[in-house]
């Protein structure tokens, strides 16, 4: 799997953005990817690029939908290809 | 246009990675974006956010088929649909 | 609080980078900052920028002297000031 | 040399941020470290991990005394021990 971890900001709507925040994981949930809240971003597991870039799209949208004019959108996104690592065995391998 | 900064950085490929970043550079000159080499990244300029997640997915394939196991790929974006930014506007604006 | 998202790569380390990332998050855990390990970074929560500095450095000097000659660090801040945020009610806003 | 890549960002300060960008620039400037600035960064020279975070403290300090009651902080540093990159030589690397 590919893990990536994205984050979603608009500026110019406060300082609080949950709403926006909310709105943007709504269409991570939708998109069926498994998927793992943090505190500064949400990163999800999927099988390609293409899965990934689809869900930032429609996340995005929903913000500009919402009346977002200014959006800041972080992805780090981890891919190897020698072993099938997921969001949990890259959590035991450092916690082990 | 949307901003995009784009990093790409193989592991386990040694601690000089400049022969993997060139390929990947390569496939961001054959995109016809415009663009800027930074000292940390490649920015680009994009009419979608499609434009931007196709170079991204062509440079990682150059990368993976020059023998890259994995890839950190980070991507941040700066998206405002308020007026039409572009990389010399956003210099211009905090060097004035 | 600040909270701050903390990631650190060796890169010529070989594909598999968790023995690094162990000694970092040692480093991490020793420093008593409240923390949640997430699969593509570790989450911290202090009084001050200098607290997360602080960490960051040992952890960095704990990789180099693993054997890691070059480290790739990314650091995201979260400073907010209007009220006091946690790692727990940042979750909890957009969950609800 | 370490080479790091700022990025500063204030929330619920309105949708153009170029007035809190500039007076962070102001304190890299001030700091006398060798700085470039990018459409979506600004990239400086440091000798220590120290140096990098001192003028990222002073910064965040000049946007908070602007009024700026959030602000999100990037950082993204290179640090390699086995030879002396600067900002210029990683530039070369991959365009040559």
């Amino acid at each position: 799997m590919i893990i990536a971890e994205i984050t979603m900001t608009p500026l110019g709507k406060g300082v609080s953005v949950s709403r926006y925040v909310k709105t943007a994981l709504e269409k991570i949930k939708e998109s069926g990817l498994n998927y793992k809240l943090t505190p500064m971003s949400t990163v999800v597991e999927a099988r390609t690029l293409d899965d990934i870039f689809s869900v930032v799209k429609k996340a995005e949208e929903a913000m500009l939908e919402l009346g977002a004019e200014r959006v800041v959108i972080d992805i780090k996104i981890d891919h190897r290809i020698d072993k099938d690592a997921t969001m949990d065995s890259k959590i035991r391998a450092v916690e082990m």
